[in-house]
């Protein structure tokens, strides 16, 4: 069996009192003009108190050397949400007391084997900040592809993880994304939108 | 009074029964490798019937013909998930019937005031789809600036939104992003990410 022989088997609605990942919750807020609103939200459970983010994505990139060639790190996975085969980054919840650039290194070595260096740290990002609160930092880690402990990378990955490891090049990512999808693939966010930013730098010649 | 007046009032769990906007469901999945397992998922209950997507985002970009200079339009907003002024692209939810090109350019128009044409339209991408199932497509739209509809563009906003307009260079969106941060805000993750995207092509020389 593969990757993309997982499916869902059934769909119920889950009761707050047996959510264990996650929970709805009612906002009454006081509007820009002074009234009483109200609104709903999503939230994850797992945050760690007093922490600011639920997680890290990584924006790993290949760099060979010899020939010069960027390649992106991405990770093909099959996600109950959406009942399909997701095309992400490498991607982790945050453990309490542990960095954005802690997470990321660890998260890495533990999804792809890859050992790398870190370069640039995004701000907080909501991922659908009308919907839910959950957010993250993008962290691009560099991974020198002529050191000794990235020729033959080993994930460990926990049980029930199922992640396939492949690269594209980070300069054709749009149309990359496009063929993932004609695939029959689903784009996560962080990948798309990071190809919109390529392909707007590459059209406009910013 | 003014958005960064907006605040959350209280925060009570929200139950099933009377939430109407989105929900939890339990997804019980086949693995890889065929055992059964269970997923906590978040949902919007707004996605039209046989629709494939929730919303849009806008990549609505200001062309001045005289100067060439590519403004992005971006929005300040309230949002009561993460009790923050945000950093958002223009966006909205997809009616029935209704294209993301059709969708886009309305939602533009709505919020905006700004007249444009779509120039490329994403695939569908996932927001956080190890978390809920909520996706959209981002739509590119160019608007002239020479063009008379747009010198005096007034958005139609509908009852409890209210949404600043302002724009920021495109290609030093990833330095104006850590800077609006630093003044309080949130950055959606549309925003960050296509900053990222046009940074690494920078950076990289893609």
């Amino acid at each position: 069996m593969s990757i993309s022989d997982a499916k869902v088997l059934s769909t119920v609605p889950l009761l707050d009192d047996e959510a264990r990942w996650i929970n709805l919750v009612k906002i009454t807020y006081q509007d820009p003009k002074g009234a009483s609103r109200t609104w709903e939200s999503a939230e994850r459970r797992t945050r760690p108190k007093d922490g600011e983010i639920d997680g890290v994505g990584i924006v790993a990139i290949l760099n060979n050397p010899t020939t010069g060639r960027k390649e992106l790190l991405l990770q093909r996975q099959y996600r109950p949400p959406v009942d399909c085969v997701t095309i992400e980054v490498p991607a982790g919840l945050v453990d309490a007391d542990e960095t954005a650039e802690q997470a990321a290194v660890r998260e890495l070595r533990e999804e792809t084997g890859y050992v790398g260096v870190v370069t640039e740290t995004s701000p907080i990002m909501y991922n659908d900040p009308g919907f839910c609160n959950t957010n993250l930092r993008m962290v691009h880690v560099s991974i020198d592809m002529s050191l000794p402990e990235n020729r033959d990378p080993r994930p460990q990955l926990e049980d029930g993880e199922f992640i396939d490891v492949f690269t594209v090049p980070l300069d054709n990512l749009w149309e990359e994304c496009k063929r993932l999808e004609r695939d029959g693939c689903a784009i996560d966010a962080r990948v798309g939108t990071i190809a919109e930013g390529i392909l707007l730098a590459q059209q406009l010649k910013l």
